[in-house]
């Protein structure tokens, strides 16, 4: 770590490498040969063209995406796409089953039951969203037109690995990706679409990814504004109209980061270990409590508390003198939550572990 | 202009003020004592309110924006206000006036037909929209949920100025301000609503303002997305999900710029004064033309042509080859095109004029 920076356990918008921080200063009054900034380039212009085109290479190999889908670059972060999917997959019974397994999955089900009929096959609610909800196909609607569920839970520190997708007898899986986009690995196929916004694991907020089965697309309800189509996106190669042009460009240089650590195979290995460090000491302490049920428990976004709120509060004061930022939980779980993407690096988590050691030994 | 950056006329994504664009490039990995950068941030820190809010607070400031007015920062473009506009305001009898000067009012016009009824009250389109077609109050909507124009015309090089902006008798006035805002004095209060993308006078693609009189929001349609509504993001000042946070950053810089300037006032009479460089270059030359009716013409995009493909082919090269970039026009008007957009200082315009000299002396 550079002596004037922190260590960031922010939700999100998050840390983000320090060298594609660094990259990105050296070349950011003038890109390369071109004259100008990436911020000042024509998004129809030659110079763009490479560098949008380029990202979209990167993450299609990093995905291992198969040619049948198209990776869109929007705008409008998880929010939007809560409504885009409903106006452009509820398109046959108007009828989709949700996974219920926190606060991102509540308001993706609120946004699609203005479209149509959601019914609700598994929950966690009645545990404040401490596990993942068994599946169990039998209990699926036949008729659905797509079945979604949020992939890993920023909030309440759950995931579904990719091991846990259940089969959905070919109706579509759409999965919100947002927390855990190429962190640990998921096979593209068996979805139908993904999204993610890109503010903690992929670059700056306000740039959305989607990856789209083509045969998805094309029938939108009427009602759907042309820009939440996603069909216009992916004949126009997400050039419809001026994309988030230097997002796009920074994004891309974390996918090559991506690359150079050994892809998202060797993130997923790394951010294991960086997880098993945290959870081994939350599960040895006789102070600190994480909040999840093991089996469940993210990779991403570690939740956990003291016994009591004025140790929370002195924990947090006291981490943040020490260079341990943005570690205060979300106010429905209390307590604390340490966020760990891609960029965290190892050192982090340890230092951070050596720190709750020691406010273990001074307060118990 | 520093040795190795180009004078760049690109209409959009275009040139931005040097000197913010270094002040970024400074503190680009750790901003201020934050320990981190401003991509970096959580929007719900303490750091990052007083961006969001500042740049608010400024943007208020030099616009004159009244009280009863938000300011939002959104996302998605001019294309996604398309459908904003009607979803949020076709809320009376579903029906709207429009002035149809170019590209943008044509999307725009198609968009809103989507929700309601459309009367286009004027339009340019049989000369290429080369002029702004006159504005008789008579021949308006007495029922109009609001009245919509575009107020400069990036394609076509065309501006309505405030003082040209009609007594619509109450009935709300929506300007696309897209390619000036900032550039040139409007009174907000001749409006109901106004917005703008980022990418020509205020910062990063991605980043679109609007600007919303209070009275006008919380009735939009059942169907509006819950992100396509003004009212939630005003109630949450532009926090209601992740917004571009950078990309308010970055536009904050650029209103502190203008204001350092002297205000809009002050960029107005330069623009004026670039503005006035070219076109009487171009009245006063025997082989380039200007493609717009002189009373009509924007300060912002000027078009321009020669008398044959092969020598505006020619101009194009040669103008590239000496750093004047991105000329080439719209593939509709043709010819060429220089974008002059607050950015761009007047020594830029004096060198491509001195240019545009030599180049005709040559090829007389």
């Amino acid at each position: 770590m550079e002596l004037n920076r922190v260590y960031n356990f922010s939700a999100g918008p998050s840390m983000l490498p320090v060298e594609v921080l660094e990259k990105a200063q050296k070349e950011f009054v003038v890109y390369k040969d071109s004259g100008m900034s990436v911020m000042e380039m024509s998004h129809r212009s030659k110079d763009y063209e490479e560098i949008i085109f380029g990202a979209e290479k990167t993450l299609r190999e990093l995905m291992n995406v198969p040619d049948n889908y198209s990776i869109l670059f929007l705008q409008g972060g998880g929010s939007t796409q809560f409504a885009m999917v409903p106006l452009n997959l509820m398109n046959k019974n108007k009828k989709a089953d949700y996974v219920k397994t926190g606060q991102w999955a509540k308001k993706a089900i609120e946004e699609a039951q203005k479209y149509g009929t959601v019914n609700i096959v598994a929950s966690s609610e009645d545990k404040m969203y401490s596990y993942i909800p068994k599946l169990d196909p039998a209990t699926f609607s036949k008729d659905a037109d797509y079945f979604y569920m949020t992939l890993n839970n920023t909030i309440y520190g759950t995931h579904i690995p990719d091991s846990k997708i259940p089969d959905t007898n070919g109706i579509p899986v759409v999965g919100d990706m947002s927390s855990n986009i190429l962190a640990e690995k998921y096979d593209i196929s068996k979805f139908g679409l993904i999204f993610a916004g890109a503010q903690k694991n992929l670059g700056p907020a306000g740039l959305t990814i989607a990856i789209v089965r083509n045969d998805l697309m094309g029938n939108a309800m009427d009602i759907t504004p042309t820009m939440l189509k996603y069909d216009i996106h992916a004949k126009n190669q997400s050039l419809y109209n001026t994309p988030p042009t230097y997002s796009i460009y920074f994004a891309g240089l974390v996918f090559d980061w991506v690359k150079k650590m050994g892809g998202v195979e060797a993130m997923e290995k790394i951010n294991k270990e960086k997880a098993a460090i945290l959870y081994d000491f939350l599960d040895n302490s006789k102070l600190f409590k994480g909040t999840v049920v093991k089996e469940d428990r993210s990779l991403m976004n570690v939740p956990f508390v003291l016994p009591t709120e004025e140790l929370n509060q002195k924990f947090i004061a006291e981490a943040k003198a020490k260079g341990f930022v943005n570690l205060k939980g979300h106010r429905t779980v209390g307590g604390m939550r340490a966020s760990i993407y891609n960029a965290m690096p190892v050192e982090g988590v340890k230092a951070l572990v050596e720190f709750m050691g020691k406010f273990e030994v001074e307060n118990k």
